[in-house]
């Protein structure tokens, strides 16, 4: 039984054909026994790597990471930031990011010292749909030499195109509900 | 063993005798396990609470409160957004927080469907400096009608005064690691 597919029948809500909105347990409110879930299919699915970090971006992301880890032997997380405060390190890596919702470019950062050539990453995000957010995850890891072994996502709108790029890097990607289309208020899900 | 204390001494960094710097565990790269041992310190301490909500604000707070929640029987989490995306309720609670890393105003909220007069709520949070976002979140809480049962913080940096004012609101309040100065480039810990 796929526990997010039936959560996202259940509670997630179509807008305009062209939002799924999954506030009620991703990423407004956090259902944590799901995230459990997901760190359990993960790691299956990833049980033949050898992971040393996983990587996110904030904001939704990092509930999820942080889950997921305890199933990767407790591997740190570090989470890109779009928010630069004055306690962010001036010595950064950084790459841009298109935003569709907020239709622009935002920046996002890693300190170097948290991203090496010694690291194995997973990435873990909510969301896959034109892959600008993992692209720029990707960008981070490869200016810091780290090896990107798999991106775990929670939800990906297939339908926007975001799995090609990763697929054509040789990444395996592993998403735990995959969407087909958005259609008359309702999701229609890959059967793979 | 006060598994955060030692963190805090071994890793973190003092600057300008004004800003403690924990971005090797808590807010950059996260320490999976450091946040499991917080999760049963505010379990012990909030034993005699019933408690079926817990809230947090973005960013810092959300991988606390996720792996926190676990040891309250996984009640849901719920975290303050401080950045309106379009994916937002328009039906929300609202407060101010002065920050004073940004020396700016901020308002942060929270959607009415997941905030209620039914709600016992434990807020979590990484720091508690003047007690901005705390009173932030507790107004959130008075204005659904929730009850605010305690608040439990990462590391509170007790001279800058904000405990007072959740203690004159009768609201628990345990910091598990309290910082009396910051002193020399040392940091300086409370014998309580």
């Amino acid at each position: 039984m796929n526990k997010l597919v039936n959560k996202i029948i259940r509670e997630g809500k179509v807008i305009e054909d062209r939002i799924l909105k999954v506030d009620n347990f991703l990423n407004h409110q956090i259902d944590v026994e799901l995230f459990n879930w997901m760190g359990k299919e993960f790691k299956e699915r990833f049980k033949d790597k050898d992971i040393n970090k996983i990587m996110t971006l904030e904001t939704s992301g990092i509930g999820i990471a942080c889950i997921v880890a305890q199933y990767f032997d407790n591997v740190p997380v570090v989470f890109a930031k779009k928010h630069s405060g004055t306690n962010m390190d001036a010595n950064v890596y950084e790459a841009d990011v298109y935003s569709f919702t907020k239709n622009k470019d935002y920046k996002i950062r890693v300190s170097k010292n948290y991203l090496n050539e010694n690291d194995k990453v997973l990435i873990i995000d909510d969301f896959l749909a034109m892959g600008s957010a993992s692209a720029g995850l990707i960008s981070l890891c490869e200016q810091a030499g780290a090896a990107v072994e798999g991106i775990g996502i929670a939800i990906e709108k297939k339908f926007q195109q975001g799995r090609q790029e990763i697929l054509n890097k040789g990444i395996q990607l592993e998403s735990l509900a995959i969407v087909e289309a958005l259609e008359d208020g309702k999701v229609v899900f890959s059967k793979e």
